[in-house]
Formats: C-alpha cells, structure tokens, sequence
C-alpha cells in the first residue's frame, strides 16, 4: 500500500513466511521485522544507493529497527504461531515525517497480512492485539507543530517521534534537542499534540481497512 | 517519471552533476551512467535487498551497465560539457521486461535533463544526438513474440533484447537460448518483431516528450 | 577515563583533530562525534567481533549517533574553530546502562580534552556551553526505577534513556515500551526520576573535573 | 588447460563436486558454473585485484555470467545427476577476446572433467549433449573482422560475441554499437564471419580433446 | 584477566564453547583460537577502528594466528574433547611487544578455562600438556635487549619475538632485520635473552594460576 | 616472470608507479609493497576466490606482508626517489614452498624493474643495494630437509621460512613448531640448511639477470 502524507510518498509491503530467526525456533511464537529504504531520488538532493556503498548507513538502521519495534507492540506472538512478517517500507518521495508515515502505513499492510493468514488458517490464534500509528512533532520557531514538513524540520528546535497505540498508550517516546534543550513544559505541549495526532490517524486507518 | 509496459512498471529519474568521474576531468567532455534496482516487493516473491546483503548481485551491475551503455549511444559528450547525468530506474512492480523498460523510460528522463539543462546554459551544444528505445523478444512454443510478460518470459526458448535508435538501427543485440540454441532464421525474426517494437516504443517517447 | 556504574565500566577517551569531515570545511565550524563499541566478553555470552563480521550492527550504529548528538548539546562549534573532537566510548564490562554511562563520562573526557586545547590556545574561544549527563529509568514489575542494571533491564517493561543539562533542560528522551504500553502517568513519574538523576551525576562530573 | 588465441592466454580448470547448490538439491538434477578472473598484470597497464578492492566488478560478473549460461547449453542436468561442475577462467595474458577465448577453453575442461566423471561411474548418464565454441568479431573502420586483437578491439566501431553450438545453432548473440549504431547488413555479415569462425573452432576442439 | 608489561596492557579472556568449527565436526578433537585486537585510544596516536573500516587489517589478522597457534602448542586436542576455546586478546593500552604480552597472559586464562571445564567434567581428560609464554626481544644501538618499549621497538635494528614452552623448547621463532640485516652471532645472542626471558615468564605465570 | 621449484610455479611481475603511498608523499623516498596470490585450482583441492568471498584471509594478508618487507631489505629508498614498485606474485600451482619461491622470483622482477627504470632515468640512484633469496626448511622425521614438496610440508614437525641477502646476512627467520616443540640444537641445524639453500639460489638469480 502507499501512504502519502503531505509530500512524503511511502511504500509499505508485509511478506510472510513460514519460518522464524534461528534463535526464535522451536518455541512456537513468530515474529515481526521491518526494513526501510529511500529511494536516491526520494530527495530533493540525490542519495547515493546503500547497496552500491555496500553498507547500510547508521540512519536507516535505526529508523527500520524503530519500526520492526514499534509494529511488533500491537502483536502476540503466540498467536502468530511460527510465522514471520516482514514488513519492507520504501520511501519514493520524502518530505518529513518518513519514519512515521511509514509505521502507519506498516501496520495497515500488517493487518491486511494477518487478514490474509487467518482467511488460510496459518495461525493458532488472532495475533492482530492492537492498533499502531506514529506523528512526528516539532517546536518551529517557538510554536509546537504537528507533522513537519522538511522544511519545517530542519528548521525545528525540538523534534520528537511518537508512536502510540489506538488505545492512546504509549509505545514510544523520542525527543531530541536539535538546537536549544527543551524544558518540561514544551515536552508536555509536544506530547499533547501527538495524542491528537495518532488519535486522527488510528481512525483514517480503522477506514482504510474498512474499504 | 514512471514507466508502465503491462504489468512492469519503473519509476526512471535523471540526476545532473556538475563534474565528471576521475578519469575523465579535464578532458571537456561528459558522461552518462545509470543504476539499476528492484524493490524487494517488485515480485511476487520477495528478493532480498542487496543493501542488506552488502553488495549488488551480477544481475543487477549487468542491467545497470547495459542501460548506460544504451543510453550513451545517443549522446554528444562534447555537447554535454563536463556535467555527468546518472540515471536512476528502479523497478516498483516487475512482470517481465524490466530492462528495456528502463532503458525506454530512462531515455525521456535523459531528454527532459538535457530540456533542463539547456534552460539553464548549462551545457555548450545540444547534447542530445538521437533517441533509444529497447524491447524484449522471445521465441514462446516456438512462436516469436514482443514484449514478454513474466509467465512468458520463464516459458521462453529464446529471449532477446535489443536496443535501437530513432532512426532504426542497432545499439545493442543480446539472444539468449535459455532452452535449445536457436538458428539464423529464428533470430532474423526476432529482429524484425523488435524493429516494428522499437519504432512503435519512439513515436510514444516523442509524444511523452512533446506534452 | 574509565566510567563505574554498578557493573558497567566503559573506557571513555577523547582524541583531538585539527581538521573536520569533508562538509564541513571552510565553515570555521568545528564538529563533535563518538564512537561506541563493546568488547566480545564484556557481558555473560561472548558477542561476535563487528570487526571480524566486516559490518557495524544496528545497536552500535543508534548508540554512536546518540552520544555524538547529546555531547554536541554542550559545544558552541564556532568557539571549537576548525577542530575535530572524537569520543571513543569502550565498554569493558556491561550490567546495563551502558550508553548513558558512555555519555556521561564521555562527558567528563570531551571538557578535558577542551582544556588540554585552551591551553595550547588551539580553539578561538570556550566551545564549552554547559554539562551532559544522561540516566536509564525503567518501570519494573510496575516500580519506576534508576539505573537498571542487567537483569532488571531485561525484566523492564518500559526502558527510557534520558539526557540532560546540567541547567536541567532535556537533551534526548528516548522511552520505548518492552512489555505493555505506558501510559501519560508513568511517563511523567519516570520522567521526575530522571531529572533528581542527572542532578546528581552533574555533581559527580564536576567533581572528577575538578580533582 | 591453458588457451591461447593470438596475446590472449586463459588457464581453463574444472572443479568437479558431488553437491549442488541449495535450490537444486533434492532435484536428482547438476548444475554448471564457471568463475573469470583477469591476473593483475595480464594487461598492459596494472588492474586492481578485485580481492583486495573487496568486491567484483561488473564486468567480471558479467562474463563469469555469459560462460556459465554457455556451457549450460551443452549439458544435460539429469544425466549429470546431483553433482556441480565449476570452471575457472583465469587470463594470464590480455590481448582482446578474453571472454570468448575464456568459453572455448572451458568447454574442453568441461569435457575432459565429465571423461573423468564417467570412468569413474559418477554420473547417471552423458551429461555431455554437444559442443560449444565462441569468437568476437567486429567492424572496425568499416571492415567486419574476426578475432579482435586489444588494439582492434578498442578501435572497433560495433562489438559482437558469438556462442554457438558443435551444429551450428546458436547459444549466445551479444552485440555493441560502441562508436555509431549498426545496421542490419552489418549485423548479417558479422553474423557470417561468426559462423564461419566458430566451424573452426568446433574442430580444433575436438582434435584437443582426441589428443 | 590483565595483564601489564611496562607501559603495556591487554586484557585476556578464554570463552568456552561445546562445539567445533566445521572441518572438525566429528573427529571427537578440541579447537583453540584466537583473536587480537587494539582500542582505537591503546596508541598515542589514535587509530580508525576496524569494525568502521569494515575489514580486519594484516597486522590484526597476523597476530591473531599468531597466538592462536602458539597457544595451541600446549593443548592435547583429544583431550579437550569437542569443545572449542576462544581467547579474546584485547589490548587497552600499547607500549611495545603486546602480541608477546597477549601470548603470555592468554596461556594463563586459557588454564583458568580449562581448570573450570574440569571441575564441571567437560573434557574427557586433561588437554593441558604444558605451558607456553613469549618474549620480543630487539638490538638497539647494536645492543641486544629484552621487552623492547615502544620507544625502543621503533629504534631496533632487529626485532624478534620468541615462543617458548614452559620446558624450555620452541615454539614458535620471528625475526625481522627492521634496518640492517643481522648475522647468526646476533641471531644467537638474542635467542639467548629470549629463553632467559620466558623462564622468568613461566615462573610468574605458575604464580598468577596458583593464587 | 615464471619461477618454478619442484612442482611450486610462481607468476611475478613488477609494476613501476610514479608516486607513493599518501604517507610518503613529499619525503623524497619511494617504496616498495607486494601482493601475493593463489589460483583457485593452483591446489589439488579448489579454494574458493577471495574476491568471491570479498575478504582476503589471514595467510595472503600474512606472506603479502612477508613479501613486501623481505624486498624492501635490499633497496635504498632514497636512490629509488619517489616511485613506488608493487610486485604481483601469483601462484599457478602450488607444491609447498610458495611463499619463498615467490620471495627469490620477486627478487628477479624487481631487480629487472630497476634495470628498466633506470635506463629511462627515472631514479635519482640505484636503488638495488643487494639482493634476496629465501628458502623453506624443515624437519620430518626427525631429518632437517631443504625445501619441502606439499606432502613433506604436512608431515613436517618444524618449519622454517629463512630470507636471506646474497651476502649471508639475515632479512627473516620464521619458525613455528607443527607438532612437538623443537630445541636449540635442531634450530641451529635448520639455520645451517638454509644459509646453503639462499647461497645456491643467489647463484641462479644472478644467472636468470645476466641472460
């Protein structure tokens, strides 16, 4: 499926397989892993390919460990049997926001995979616990935001990631200082607007999953 | 730009320079390249991605130099100046066909930079001497045919790409007996199908171009 | 210098150049950045060398970038000039914590290392703005706690690593639910931990600084 | 087996194992491979070994490609039974034609290692279904030429390697427009000059193997 | 374990593994390796680590089979049964001969390992037939020295490093003419130190394993 | 060119360049480096390619180096001025004894290399103070042997790498103890051994130059 926020263009796939990591083997529980990737082009400056550099930058390992993460909070693994989602987001276009859009989009191409098993009977149980959505927000300027676009996010003082689920839990939290540190209350106003935020976007995917 | 031949599609995007590999500065003339690569959702089954793997399979760097190769042959690199043009064709969704749609596809992309540059006084000539189109052939239960999908492309006896100018004649031949080696009269056919294909491929170009 | 907390024992150094990365040339602008790894027996289990597996795992990538990024928080990079500082961070032994102790030592080995270069009058004025020091939290058997070690980091059900500035305003936020999402209520409690924790570890640097 | 074609010099071995790749076991059926590598000071001017650059170049996997692929045309995988044959190719010397030399020089390999595999019963039948030999030709101002030496080659206006059979049929058709494109006439009589040298080399192989 | 020679040290541990690398599977024999290496910050002169690199240096991999084959010189493979021990040599801080001093103090972890296999019954007898430390010994200014610092070692004429057993025999002889080569009167009078050198090593060693 | 002892062939060749590694520039000195190498099939058993598996391993690393230095011993690096000369030795077969034929053929090559230069006045000297041969001796059962075949070499208990100059002095002494330890008395006869073996081999050597 393809998410588009703003100008941010993300292409999110799950693949199952029957198998599990060799360390998860044998103890009937599954799980899920994910891997993000933009493409050279998804810039306004060209990239130079991970694959033709021979080694995947500091960045997107952390973005894809992120979203492996944040997706494997709405799963039980038990009921997932020994089975493994692997979920491939891809960034055609990136402005701001990638890693977030990409766990939203994630877990609506998670549910329809898990939809897909259980219509094939592959696994014991509902392994589908939750739901999952991800903004990002920032402080541009003084003034908390919602969903910076890029020009908006170099320019952030503040920038900060959550993930939350539809039951407005949180599955993680991270704030960084790009320019001056923040005090309690900015962290505060920030979070509030994410609760908003995600709360939106649990319902825009309930309907995608609908249709 | 995006590339659609039945169920292939290619997102093609053209990356401007200003500068030349190493071996070629000072020399005053450009130079075109191009990388090739597939999501690892393109197909039905998942491939895994040669970022993680660490490095690019034969096929891949095999591709990636036949479309620079393809797309050298209707450029003036004196004309180009000492700018590079790298294009990048990454494979979205594959059924078949993938490099000579690139090739097709790369080849308006090509155009559109050469468009942009000149806009810009950014080259001393008009780099652009020509235009390339490519299709694949292939002999399926001994009958010639254009344009392979995939379920015909693992079925062939023979499969031949070919690339060709504007004005009709050849820049690349490649025939291949993936099952029995096929004679003289079998590849004079092919020839024939990919010239009618090739010219069809350079009145859509120039309409692509033209809008 | 060598960092102790509880079972933890990283090796903090910190390495001067006169010359900063290719990007960053001719700015006037000095640049901030760390390196951390583990040796292969510092936990239980012998880890792999990243050496001899020929690539740098995702954990060590995301730990590397969140040192570098929290000791820049305390740098004026034109005061720095055109130097580079490099903030090898070793662990020695592991109980947990070990990328909040590396900050906070590393800390501790970037203002020495300013002092070493004031003195040479190496830097154009006191690229030292302020302190960073940096704690784990977690929620264990629903108790927040400081400074988990090992098995209790295992047991967490939330981890969040925070760093701060000796003024108490937030660097970095990084909470990630292991267990159960959390809700506003244990974020705000472990949030308070945090603060009274780095309070005290800024007491703890000025006084190794000092001696 | 060492092959010599004008400066060309290429060692030809064949590797026989009793094993097959991981998605061709269970098969009954063999596979055939081949490896091409160029010594660092077989050309003129030194090339980089591709072991100590710590990855193989395209060209290289190109080729390593196209022999594999033809000498695969002569072999029946069912009467090989479960067992791998690997060719190297290694090229001593440089002179042009380096990959065509490379095929004809494996072929005898080939037929000397499956010799060897039938005195000692190790296959279920004649893996061996014919012959195959290649040459390069090509234009090079204006004339059709066969056999390019270094200097020819570099000179040469179109490029052409052709695989063929022991009967005559053809395996491989690879050609080049490196200055202008061809036409089909140039194409037909290349094509000609192919055939005729590739007659030759069916029976110089034969005597070699006879021998 | 660490140990310290002068300004040297290294940090030596022995992980025990109940399995065999592949080409020993079955033989009913033990394994014994090792791996060397140094902390960017060991040197006065910091140097790039080589998990960042990406690839294990010549110098990284000579010594690392070094110690492994002087270390194995002392080990009955039959009695240590199917179990492998790993030595991890990790060099803190560097002044001259580490890789003797890495020899040295891995023979004592290596009989601390194989003391605690023998209290839980691992090893069907006692796969520890001797002991085995190392010296580097050096002409400086045409006097032959022992234990050459850093300093020295730079200055050395000649530079050797001698293994020894605890019985007094060689295991393993290196000598390299680092400016003038040497003649056999010195090739004697070094050997002569070196054997004096590791009697005194052996006798430190029985002391460490006997406290 | 080709060196061949007992069934050990050896291909060496010299390449001049006219600059220096990055840390010699501007020194006014030149260098000399070496790269050394095993064909796939140059054993009985194939070998998997380095460049294939994208590491060099260990021993190349190793008799590389040994190479190399053992070269550097007889060159003046300030009459070489600032070329550098990197001697390919690659080995075609193998019969033990690789590394000290290709140490003696090296010697030739670069002895060749200097003639070449200097006849074009490229070297403000001559850079050939002396020369260098090597030879392997060992003990097998119980009898101290010059130059192994590969199958002595497996039974050897004791093995010895001896570089030598054409004056008798010593470059490299490399003893390593196969099976039991050896004691001095064994040493001394080994050294014997080969002091005889590099004097015959200085002989040939000056005899392959004059020719």
């Amino acid at each position: 499926m393809l998410v588009e926020f703003g100008g941010t263009r993300v292409l999110c796939a799950a693949s199952v397989q029957d198998s599990v990591p060799r360390w998860r083997r044998g103890s009937g529980q599954g799980w899920v892993t994910a891997e993000y990737a933009m493409l050279p082009r998804a810039t306004n400056t060209r990239n130079d390919r991970e694959s033709v550099r021979g080694k995947i930058g500091g960045r997107t390992h952390e973005i894809s460990r992120l979203i492996g993460r944040s997706l494997r909070a709405c799963v039980d693994y038990k009921a997932l049997g020994e089975n493994s989602i692997l979920l491939d987001c891809d960034v055609l276009q990136a402005d701001g926001g990638t890693r977030t859009a990409a766990i939203t989009g994630a877990y609506v191409a998670l549910a329809d995979a898990v939809s897909w098993m259980r219509e094939r009977r592959m696994c014991p149980g509902d392994p589908l616990i939750g739901s999952v959505s991800a903004v990002s927000v920032g402080v541009v300027g003084s003034v908390p935001m919602l969903d910076l676009c890029y020009t908006e996010d170099v320019a952030a003082e503040t920038d900060m990631n959550v993930v939350m689920t539809g039951e407005g839990t949180f599955v993680e939290v991270q704030g960084t200082a790009e320019g001056a540190p923040f005090d309690r209350g900015a962290l505060d106003q920030l979070l509030d607007l994410a609760v908003a935020g995600c709360e939106e976007l649990t319902l825009i995917q309930r309907e995608a999953l609908e249709s």
